[in-house]
């Protein structure tokens, strides 16, 4: 897909940052969404959304021993097509000047995406879910259990 | 710190991984907790946890702007003392043995961990929470508000 260039709007600052170094990602997926451009993309992701289908690379594939057992799981992804520089955002242009971090927008220092996921099915290394919220194609990081399962807190 | 060297453990497998580069992360300000070693942290994070302060780097503190309205927010934050190439894990050595994506521990191809946190107060670009479970010095790698503020959906 062909990178998008986000134009600064309205109230908006960004920073001046140098090329990202402190730590490297591997891409250890990657996830199939009905989601071909960004403008088709929920705001959310809700776990009665539509199939989605993550592939787990062969490297990788061991990993996923035992997942069968989770209903829910966290996903992170790497969004790619994000601007990394913008501190503050103008959200739906409603002149409402938020920082990046009081935001879940994808244009972020680091574009990490993070959903919580229904396990509908699992074929091999290939998981159907609900409940993303990306484009078609995104770069898989992480899979993790509901933290819920661990923690007699409440459910975060 | 020094880093530590985990050993593999009975049952565990680890794969041929080659040095990550598909993506590159920003360390955007440094995690203050009560836990100096990796022995002293909680296995997970609860809200009720002791006072932990993170400290957002003044390049990154613009974006801090209107988190205040946000009671809880999730933490991302790169567990640098991990080791990445496990697959398969025998977590407490009980014997069973469970793929790295099944399990919530620090050990994992992208080490980031998540948190929900309670925001108990702001100075400026210092924040105080409870519910971390990392070990002092953590690089903090985002902030985001609690999802469940953008969604009908049941709190994820």
């Amino acid at each position: 897909m062909a990178k998008v260039k986000f134009e600064i709007r309205d109230g908006e600052t960004a920073g001046e940052l140098t090329e990202p170094d402190d730590a490297s990602l591997y891409f250890i997926g990657r996830i199939e969404t009905p989601f071909k451009t960004l403008a088709e993309c929920p705001r959310q992701g809700v776990v009665d959304g539509p199939l989605c289908r993550i592939e787990v690379f062969q490297d990788f594939a061991d990993g996923l021993k035992n997942i069968e057992q989770f209903e829910r799981l966290q996903i992170l992804y790497w969004l790619d097509l994000s601007r990394r520089d913008l501190l503050t955002q103008n959200p739906g242009l409603k002149g409402r000047i938020s920082g990046t971090f009081a935001l879940r927008s994808p244009q972020r220092p680091n574009p990490i995406g993070s959903s919580m996921v229904e396990l509908v099915g699992i074929e091999g290394r290939f998981l159907t879910v609900r409940g993303l919220d990306c484009v078609d194609g995104t770069a898989l990081l992480d899979i993790k259990p509901d933290r819920c399962k661990f923690s007699d807190n409440r459910c975060q």
